[in-house]
């Protein structure tokens, strides 16, 4: 729900602190990252996917512009808290801790369960409509790593977790797309720009949405 | 991930098997009307927000019908999993199992956290654009048992509930207002039809979608 | 907008007759209809991406099955919509009859113009999210006569076509597959079933959903 | 669709130009405002309603800062496009010029025509859960110049504009709703920034996604 936690507690010289028992940005962008580490998915190999489903399309786009737009995308709020929960889930029960049937369903990854999706999805739409068919794509085509996590052998449960790269990766070829048609309109093309102006919107402050 | 579980078992008279180890329908729909009891939420108060938000647009329509509407949106599967998973979600950080900071988050419901709407979407969304609109609508007005679920005191986490509680009620309002369509176009209005009659295609074989 | 058009006249008995100056379902569905044979695009190509998608995974299923379900997906008031709206900019772009810089952005088809996308997934998203997946899948692989479509000489604009009958073959792919699995938890197959038991809630009253 | 339109043609010293018949972002911006202008909805008006949505959770908010959010949604490809599409279809239907059933269809701005709110969703999406939630509570609830435009006697046909004012309005209260929590974790307030602080990102170069 969204209206709620409008209380206002009074600090110091009468200022508002409305940061009391909340979790602060920062610490949840650090959680996500640490998340997808203890997972075995790194940056790079989220931007790999990127850089195959772009390339086609631009002139001198490189690893390195990539990776700084997969960095974009992880600092969207909504991006974060899908990958914090889906995570967990995963996690949960690989540790046999979820509720039955709960737990069968996730453990083997029904065909027809979609929660998995839905969730990605979330932060897919915020991205746009290429963002959505890129991840279509993804999903059914499971490139890079999303195949060897679908795939994995062994005890792991990657039930959200495939989709959530494949999210992750929809959402910055998405944003790649959107950034060489400005760059077109000044005749330019990825090979004019560094890596760092790739998302330039994510270098100042008051944008964390 | 969808495309996945498609081993195949040869069972007996070589009639092909993909059941195994699988949880059946019947298990999903039941686990979902217990956990919906076990959280204290009643066909009945959902099918009052129903009756409330279509009476305004229908002759004769009385709560019976609504609780029809309600029933047959619980039969989808779409709408189980998201219930399944949402309660899972709230019953563990009820017991402090959540990893942090997620714990915090959601045991604070905070106001950027949408992943709760998020699940609780993508059921709506198979119910048409004004369930989408009905939702949220009664996700800022917060009616009947939503309201009670959202302010609720003591240590009882209902972040996610009170989404699903509205994404059930939009869903069947959304039904309704379809089902009035077809009604006018034969002259006819809910007083002409008995409950039962509400949502017909739910009760014929192979419609579980 | 949703709420309006409640006004009703009496209508010979007292009756309530609130279907003056509407536009009948049977009217919208035969509209459909002729709008897609208008264009070239039949039922029979439709349901051939279908049975592509979903041939590996069903014992049995037959063209006519997928037949079936493409019908049953035309019969849905969001699909409807979707088609009539889609089709009609088409035409309109066609005649050069829409005002700029519109008619130049649907006549080329610009990548970044996602209202074709957007409009199509409005009916996609009532199939779940096996359709969204499948939907984005099409969207960028383009089997069958999508391709034509998407590729066409001439003067022929089809820049909603194509994501229109993307959007058809993923939500009649996506009934398909979830059809399985009941035909499944009775150990049974596309080969038990006849054509018209593919999608039997369309075959009763009241169902116009 | 989305891959298309990927020709490029040399100019002059070997530079790839690929803007020719295109549209430039700029022109498609200039013909949303004046879109917007020549259907007598302001900018004022639209963030009047920003305003009243955010103001009990925002100390030190002016209309001033939601101006600046609802110029900055105005920028958004996707919100342009919706707008052109959405408007250009009221247009059409005023002028009768679109074809039956469609005509009649969109004219009546019939309650189960759910296109409308389908093309707005597209770009509300694109600001998260709270723009959904928001837009749902705006379209059932007709705050301000939503108001006035669902209710306009006369010939005007508003069906598309109404869902749209409602789409641009819950995009900059979602936008208001996370920069307030930037604010916070600053321990500042609207009251601490001007208006111009509101949406930095947009004072960027190579960030009109």
């Amino acid at each position: 729900m969204v209206t709620k936690d409008m209380m206002c507690y009074k600090n110091g010289a009468g200022k508002v602190d409305r940061n009391q028992g909340r979790v602060h940005s920062k610490q949840v962008y650090e959680a996500t990252k640490e998340a997808l580490d203890r997972r075995g998915v790194t940056i790079e190999e989220i931007s790999k996917i990127v850089f195959e489903m772009q390339i086609a399309y631009n002139v001198g786009l490189t690893l390195e512009h990539c990776m700084e737009s997969v960095e974009s995308v992880l600092k969207k709020r909504e991006m974060q808290h899908a990958i914090l929960v889906g995570i967990e889930l995963d996690e949960l029960a690989e540790k046999k801790m979820l509720s039955e049937p709960l737990q069968q369903i996730v453990e083997s990854d029904e065909g027809l369960f979609g929660v998995d999706e839905t969730i990605a999805l979330g932060s897919v739409f915020t991205y746009g409509s290429i963002a959505v068919t890129t991840f279509g794509h993804l999903d059914k085509n499971k490139i890079g790593i999303i195949n060897k996590l679908d795939t994995k052998v062994g005890n792991g449960v990657h039930t959200f977790l495939d989709d959530l790269v494949a999210s992750i990766a929809a959402c910055a070829s998405s944003r790649i797309a959107h950034r060489t048609r400005d760059l077109e309109e000044q005749n330019e093309t990825f090979a004019d720009i560094t890596p760092e102006e790739t998302a330039p919107e994510t270098k100042i402050e008051g944008t964390t949405t």
